[in-house]
């Protein structure tokens, strides 16, 4: 199998943090052919920077990276720097990015990578839609080639930043509609999966013991991150974002359905709530796949083993 | 322990005659000071008779049945005959009711025996909350002689008749808003308990064993409602409504936690929904102990051990 | 022609008490049945005791007065004192009222006025619909026995208390929408027809010259109640709810079409509008008459002439 | 004076067409930098040729125009064929155009021309808003490059293709949205204004009389375009975006008051409506200078002349 044309958008953010490593360990599976940075868990100007850093903290210069959007579409714009700390990158402890990011806006890039594509490529999406749903809006004939859409966003159960919302889709709902109605493949991984895949301590220990300097970043990010969760209400530092690269690795350690979700864009209790009809109530036309279980233990064995991966003395 | 003033308002449904028959049966612990019925699971004329025919078939003449309101506060009416059947209690094969309902609406003997009531009285609500919230609407004063009010309705999951709404909110969320905002003691019981207690083949057998009447139209009923929610998506049928009467009488058998509800009244994808701010994102005032799980088995047993003291040959 | 079954549904309120001495003065036309009172411009306890203070300054004892709802159907209550002043009535300065109010509820008195008549009763509602919808919604069948419901409220151009909505639309829209919808002949008199009878210092000064104490309490009410229209706009005291009353004494006086009406009750920026479509783009059947026009030099006329009538000595 | 750099969005359309031979043939008053098309009365397909088209009939082969947006930002697409005929300017009987459209896309254009800019930027937007939000939610630092917005959309009395919502703004209210919000300078020219400037047959019949090709095209235009207008219910062709670029040539034939203006994105009755407070109501700070009159015989007189100045023998 030849690697999988990727570009990856995304908020960094711990767990994008973590999700960026764990697909740059992947050269194999992965022909990385961008990270696109976008306003979510921190400003867009950190976002950004925080990508560079990842990449540099993986020895991966070859993969470019790009500026996008700096607020939503419609709405006014949200952070979570008190999840996530004003880093967003909170315990990784890292130094100024080598490079500057590509001069381009991610939403040109966007469209150019996928008008110019011989072959599909697909979107792994990490933070609010915004880049993604400008490329559509703008030139809708991209959807043709696109492969799959795989995005960590929405709750069937509970949300987190309000009773009913999960953080990236309620910071960009009118985005997620876009991307929701866009007609492509898509699979939605929402909290109901990711509040599975926790990392306890003796996780953590797993890749702590690997000694290298990402590790040392993953355990420092996670255990701030961590204890931020246990203060929101979690039980632990929760793997939303590294799931998408999981599932494009390794789709047998999940089980879902495909389903009806609309985005609810009213201004009620639960704007931004993503409502799955998992019981076929509203009889419209399936629209994503949602995912429901994780082999958590298979999850992180494969966190583990891939992080080994990444060079010991980057850059 | 003197027996708990109680009125129970309901709109049968099976599941209504389920939860009639269990208070019928417990003469001790309740003062039946009337019946209440609502438009709802089928029109107002049909869930008036059925609780009188239920009222018969209990052999409890004494308790008196009032018609209330056969439309909702502001929504067009919606019923629910495909889960039901058409009399709202199909497979019961009960005759006509052998006495007419009193003369005086629902609403006017809320607030005349609330208004006059020494003692505070509790409100068992297993249907829409049309009547209760109309009753407080006229006169707010009403609500400082309620004990407490404990109703069937809502999600903290998923929906039922929509993917985001349960039927009895669906049905009339403005008067759910109107019951949920009135400064009440209020116990939820929703779908996430309900789906809970579900009348397997064993259990319904238990119940058959007893070979009276009552037992036989219970049996009737559950065989016929069980197979309509395994058409639904259901694992058989579930005892949404004599839930309330079995946390009145034995709330040790469920467990709960105190939040905020707010009901969804905006006309999107979640009208209707009751969002139940479990991890206390909002900020606001608690306003409902919403129940979690129940001891289903303790449930099952308790229903049976009642059903059998009602009389083998009633009227 | 025999006098006209009418009941008044109030919350006086400086332009309600005239419009009910207009009324009071119509003894000929009007077999004036109740006056009913609702919570609106001012809380309840001053609207139903201003209505007996007006019925003593018109001297008509025979008139029973109803006190009713409190609060509106769904939405947390409004008043409007910066406009009428704490009492609802400042300028008028009447004595306490000499008899008290009914026992019965506002809304009781309207399901058994309307259960029981011969013939069909017209409503003249100058508040807040709560009292109307509420009998509606709590017994349905009194729709057939009501002639019409001739309405003060809602607006085709801009709204008074917000930029879309009308005040006594907006103090309760789900109410107002019960009532659009009930099927009964309507009509609306909203905004666009009362801002063109506005009580200019001659039409004052002919009214003051009646030397009547009921003209000295109407000059005294709108010298004041026309200042604080002026301060929020408008140029005088226009004269809302009388044109109620007018257009059942000389519906010649006015001009308007049937239309499609909608109530926003979504919770954005025209929450309570009165959405009318004089253009029939919706193609939705008409459901109320809307008043465009009055001839204010003659409604101004008609308005002094029958004050003269109010007799010189009351009570 | 130097002449002003101008962008025009338009969606063509009659009406745009007028206002783009307005514009062409104002050469020393604009600087006209390129058109940009996009979706609106008609899909881009043809918005973007008709553009082309009227550039040709003025002789104007110096601006570029650039085609924008295929569909609305967050809404499903909406056109109005049953007022513009299919083409969109039927009744100008165009050749097919004499050049294709540049190659970069509206938004890139907009980007690059507010970024590259010594001197601040007009912009003229005839259409849905699509273009404008898209390049400012991509590049906000656009915004302070621009001069002022000069909008025709929206309106503070009734709508046209709803009884509350204007079309340009109901086709993407969350493009207005975005565009009212970014705290540029804006000019809202609505229906209020617009159906104020009619072309009567005396209008047309001084167009008619230039004798020239251009001349010929508007009235054909307007025509059939006034006739469908009637049909609709108005008594003539509104003059709704030659209007813009009227005011930017002379600002003293118009009146109006600088107000807050909210767009109602909620998805009820109001769906698009432009909510101007015009008294104050809210209390927020204006964002909209809203016009409210205009001098009809002043804009048909100087649109006449205008047009007189266009080539007899364009290309």
């Amino acid at each position: 199998m030849s690697a999988r044309p990727l570009i990856i958008d995304c908020d960094p953010g711990q767990d994008d943090a973590v999700a960026l490593l764990l697909a740059f360990a992947s050269a194999e599976e992965f022909d990385l052919l961008g990270v696109t940075a976008v306003a979510g868990n921190v400003p867009l100007a950190r976002t950004e920077s925080n990508a560079r850093r990842i990449r540099d903290l993986a020895g991966r210069p070859d993969v470019p990276v790009y500026a996008g959007c700096s607020r939503p579409m419609v709405r006014e714009p949200e952070t979570a720097e008190y999840i996530h700390g004003p880093t967003g990158i909170d315990g990784a402890d890292l130094p100024e990015p080598s490079r500057t990011a590509e001069a381009a806006h991610a939403v040109d890039f966007l469209v150019d990578a996928l008008s110019a594509t011989q072959e599909p490529i697909t979107l792994a999406t990490l933070g609010p839609l915004t880049n993604v749903a400008l490329a559509i809006v703008k030139n809708p004939a991209i959807c043709g080639n696109v492969r799959e859409i795989v995005t960590m966003g929405g709750a069937m159960g509970l949300g987190n930043v309000t009773p009913a919302a999960e953080f990236n889709i309620h910071a960009d709902p009118h985005a997620a509609h876009v991307v929701f109605e866009a007609g492509v493949p898509l699979t939605m991984i929402g909290l109901d999966v990711t509040h599975q895949a926790i990392a306890t301590p003796p996780r953590l220990e797993a890749i702590r013991a690997l000694g290298t300097a990402p590790a040392a970043a993953v355990c420092g990010m996670l255990d701030l991150y961590g204890e931020k969760n246990i203060e929101a209400y979690h039980h632990g530092a929760p793997m939303h974002d590294p799931c998408v690269i999981a599932y494009l690795l390794a789709s047998e350690l999940f089980e879902g359905r495909d389903m009806r979700v609309d985005v609810e864009l009213g201004d009620g209790h639960c704007f931004g709530r993503t409502v799955c009809d998992l019981h076929g109530r509203t009889g419209a036309a399936t629209n994503a796949h949602v995912l429901q279980r994780v082999d958590a233990d298979g999850f992180f064995a494969m966190l583990t083993e891939r992080l080994a991966r990444l060079p010991v003395d980057p850059i």
